[in-house]
């Protein structure tokens, strides 16, 4: 039994649809940005972080999506979402998970987030108007070179898909145009169809 | 055998520190940033996304060094530098891997790669400025929440220790008071009395 400390809008998607896509029993617990439930004393009990997500296990609270998602992988074999007895491959797989969360999701956190990184208005705006080219370049990158299609992987489903699936929900925003990645839009395409996707989805709009 | 792209100065120490600690044959190819070859043809064929380390393995390239070193770590089960039949004592190992790679490693870019998220002289003295307190907050949180002592992990020395390492060297140039985190400090010093960490900083000093 897990519990999935989760905000919508954020990467903790990935991780609910993971634990979908394994049939793993889980509770979720919503974190309300708006409130600033993330700083209250009980969640940063949970996460002294103070972000989401966070999963309770029977063997403690873990943090960090690649961390998350490797973790689940393993825990549920039979689920064949990681290529668990290759290391070589599960490395790839690893490294994409890893290009996400320190290159891609960093790129796009400058344009709610500056604040982490800066304290001057004019920063932030500057920051904001370099948003479409510095998640470009990384999207630039997934589409030519690390996306092997039809899963990020190639062949196989892995917990990279329901990742990149995630962050590319926000690239229209970020200023990214989707006709200059056709492959990137076609994986998350593909990703919309999927039952649990969209369950994963109705479940973190459902308030 | 394996050929690690390096440069000095950067993280790429921590993998060139764990291929030492498993007695791994390989070779140093060094990446002079000086001379801009990161950006090279020749080694954008090796890593496209331009950045060191990359590993050169019999299997093919990694990128990313959380990846890397689990990937180190996996294929010389016998040097015992992670926990590789704990799924959840692995996560936690990437989880903190994970956090120095997406929140330590990034504040700390803001001091001298600003450019990567914005274009104004301004912003980048604006984020120099911010370092100390951005990545101060990460030592606070690594000193009071995630070292566990004497390792990181605890009692078992893993490959999260050289890559804390090997950020925990340039602390003082980001503006973080070594004071405030005597934990984090005597970790560095007592990683800094390791033969195969002697080793690897001599060998990409020497030129």
């Amino acid at each position: 039994m897990f519990t999935l400390y989760f905000a919508a809008h954020t990467c903790s998607l990935a991780t609910h649809i993971v634990l979908e896509d394994v049939g793993a029993k889980f509770a979720l617990k919503r974190i309300r940005f708006d409130r600033n439930e993330q700083r209250s004393p009980a969640y940063l009990e949970v996460n002294p972080k103070g972000r989401v997500p966070a999963l309770a296990t029977p063997h403690g609270i873990l943090t960090e999506t690649p961390a998350m998602l490797a973790f689940i992988a393993q825990s549920y074999p039979k689920a064949r979402l990681a290529p668990l007895h290759d290391p070589f491959a599960f490395a790839e797989m690893q490294a994409f998970n890893s290009y996400l969360c320190s290159t891609l999701h960093v790129a796009h956190a400058h344009r709610m987030r500056g604040h982490r990184w800066a304290d001057e208005a004019a920063s932030f705006a500057d920051m904001q108007r370099k948003v479409p080219q510095s998640v470009g370049a990384c999207y630039d990158m997934i589409e030519a070179r690390m996306l092997r299609g039809p899963w990020v992987m190639g062949s196989d489903y892995t917990v990279a898909d329901p990742y990149l699936f995630t962050l590319a929900r926000w690239l229209e925003e970020d200023g990214v145009d989707p006709a200059r990645i056709p492959r990137v839009i076609a994986h998350r395409a593909r990703m919309g169809e999927r039952p649990n996707v969209k369950k994963a989805i109705a479940e973190e709009l459902a308030d």
